[in-house]
C-alpha cells in the first residue's frame, strides 16, 4: 500500500504525475482540506505537498493531527508557519537550488527585455511602423549593458548565478546582503548603498518578515529614473503600490517582474504600463527545474516514510 | 572652412550632431546622390559616410570622381563594393568592434526571450488570462538553459561576444567558423554538423557571397522541431522564405531575429508568427555604441583629410 500524501496547493496535473506512481496522492486542488476531505481521512495524512508561497497555517496544520512532514515543491517556504510547525514537530522540506539557474535565467531575460525595451521592438516590426519608416520615441538608443551597474539584492544560490550571469555582459556588479560573501563583486552594507549606485536592481532576497516591503518609495527613488527594478524573488519584497506610482510618474525608468503581491493577480495599473515586462511566476518552470525539484520532493518524502531527517530540511 | 562630408544612407539626426560639429554635411538622406546635389556639388566630395547594408556600386562611386574614402557607421560594410572601391583608389573605412556588445546583447536577449516564450509569458499576464486561471499551452514549461548545446556561426568579435555570454548561463557551447580559433569551445567543422548538434544556432558571420543564404532548410531541418535560430548579423545569411517555412510547419520551434532579407521590411507571414521574436536592427543600438562607432567615424574621417591611412580601414 502507497504511503498517502495530500496535496495542499493547487499545481498542474503534469507536476504531479512522478508523485502519482509512488504514494496515493488526495489532491485539495488547493482548496481548504476540509472542504474537500472528511475529518477521518485526513486524520490519516502524515505528509502534505505544498507550494512555497501557499499560506499554511497553524490551523491548517491542526486539520490533520498526524501531520509530520510539510514538503514545499520549490526553493521558497514562506508560506510555511515555520514556528508552529516547530512547535508541532512538523518537519518542513523544500527544494534547495533545483530551480535556480531557471531563476536565474529569467532574472537576466527581463532585465534584458526592459532595458533594451524588447516588447516595444517587436510590436514595433509587428505593427509596421518601421517598414513604414514611422518614427518611435520608443526606439530611441538606450544605455546598453556595458559599463552599466547592476545590484544584487540577496546572494544566496540564485543571487549568485544572477551576479555570475550578468558579469559576463561586461557590466559592474555588486551587491547587499545580511552579510559579505566570498564573491568577486563589490559588497554595499545597505540596501540603500546599492540602490544609489547602480542602475539595476535584482531582487533575489528571500521572501519574509525582514524583507517584506525591503524596496519601497525611498529604495526607488534611489535607483533613480534611469534605474530599472528586476524581481524574481517573491511580491513580498516590494511594496507594489509604490512601484506602480514610480513606474507611473517615470521615477525609474522600468521595471521587469515575475512575481506579484498577490497572485496570479497583476493590478491593471503594472498591466496598462507601456514600461514594464511581465512574466506569470515563471523563474522555476523550466522542465530541467520542474524534475530537480520533483527529485527534491521524492526524496524527502521518501525519507520521512522511512523514519529519517528530510535531506532538504528548511 | 570644414572639409565636406556626403551622407550617402539616411540617419536619424541625432547621430549625426558629432559630425557636423566637425564637418560640412551633404545629406542625401538615403536619396540617389545625383537626385539631391548638382554635379559640380558632387565633383568637390572626397569622402562620404554610409551605412554598412547600404548599397554602393561602382556607378555611384563615379558619381563622385574625386571621391577617395567610404566610411561606413559599424561594423559591416557588406554593401560596399569593395573591389570597384579598390580599383578606384577609395578607401573603405568602419567601426570594427565598437558596438560588438551591444549586438551581442541582442543576441542574447532574443535567444531568452524566444525560448522562454517571454512574449507569450508577458501577454498571459495582461489579458487577464493568468488571473483568470485560464490554461495557456504557451506557458507549459520549456528546455531552460541549463546544459543547453548553443551553436555560435561566426567567431568574430561578436561571436566571442555572444560565446562567452552564453557560457554564463551553464551551457554547452559550440561554434563552427572558417577556421579554427583559441577559444575554449567545441569546433565544429562544418554548419551542418554544428545544427545537428546544437538546439540553438546563434548567426554572428560576416555577410558576404560566400555566407548567402548559407542557413537555408537543410540546415534549418538539421537544427530540428526543438531547435531555434537567432540571427544579428544580416538578413541575407539566412534563407528566408525557407526560415519562414521552417517556422510555420513548426520544422523548427521558434526564431529571434534582429535582421531581414530586406529592410525595413518584415514579411507578413513572419510578424504573424507566434513562435518568433522580432526587433527592428536594433543590435548596435544603444548610446555607448553610437558613440564608439561615431568615434571610429571622426577617427576615420579625420586621418583621412589628413592625407593618413585610415586607422579603421577594411
Amino acid at each position: 500500500m502507497p504511503e498517502k500524501v495530500l496535496i495542499y496547493s493547487r499545481f498542474p496535473k503534469a507536476q504531479m504525475v512522478r508523485f502519482g506512481e509512488r504514494f496515493e496522492l488526495l489532491d485539495t486542488a488547493g482548496k481548504r482540506p476540509n472542504d474537500v476531505f472528511a475529518p477521518e481521512q485526513l486524520s490519516g495524512i502524515h505528509a502534505v505537498l505544498t507550494a512555497g508561497g501557499t499560506p499554511f497555517s497553524a490551523e491548517a496544520m491542526d486539520l490533520m493531527p498526524k501531520l509530520g512532514a510539510i514538503v514545499c515543491y520549490g526553493t521558497g517556504y514562506d508560506g510555511v508557519d515555520l514556528a508552529a510547525a516547530a512547535k508541532r514537530g512538523i518537519a518542513v522540506g523544500h527544494s534547495p537550488g533545483a530551480n535556480a539557474a531557471s531563476v536565474a535565467d529569467i532574472a537576466v531575460t527581463l532585465m534584458l527585455a526592459t532595458t533594451r525595451r524588447l516588447l516595444a521592438a517587436d510590436d514595433y516590426v509587428r505593427s509596421g511602423n518601421w517598414s513604414g519608416l514611422k518614427p518611435s520615441p520608443m526606439m530611441r538608443p538606450q544605455a546598453g549593458m556595458l559599463g552599466r551597474k547592476v545590484g544584487v539584492y540577496g546572494m544566496g544560490e540564485i543571487g549568485r548565478k544572477i551576479a555570475a550571469r550578468v558579469a559576463g555582459f561586461e557590466t559592474e556588479v555588486g551587491y547587499f546582503s545580511r552579510s559579505r560573501h566570498d564573491v568577486p563583486y563589490q559588497y554595499f552594507p545597505t540596501l540603500e548603498a546599492l540602490a544609489e549606485w547602480c542602475s539595476v536592481l535584482m531582487i533575489a532576497v528571500r521572501a519574509g518578515a525582514d524583507t517584506n516591503h525591503a524596496v519601497d518609495a525611498g529604495i526607488l527613488k534611489k535607483l533613480g529614473k534611469e534605474g530599472y527594478v528586476v524581481n524574481i524573488s517573491r511580491g513580498s519584497v516590494i511594496d507594489e503600490p509604490a512601484l506602480i506610482a514610480a513606474l507611473t510618474d517615470q521615477t525609474i525608468a522600468g521595471a521587469g517582474l515575475d512575481v506579484y503581491a498577490r497572485e496570479p493577480h497583476a493590478p491593471d495599473a503594472l498591466t496598462a504600463l507601456p514600461n514594464v515586462v511581465l512574466s506569470p511566476h515563471i523563474g522555476g518552470h523550466t522542465l530541467e527545474s520542474h524534475v530537480a525539484m520533483q527529485n527534491c520532493v521524492i526524496e524527502n518524502l521518501e525519507a520521512y516514510f522511512a523514519g529519517k531527517a528530510l535531506p532538504y530540511a528548511v
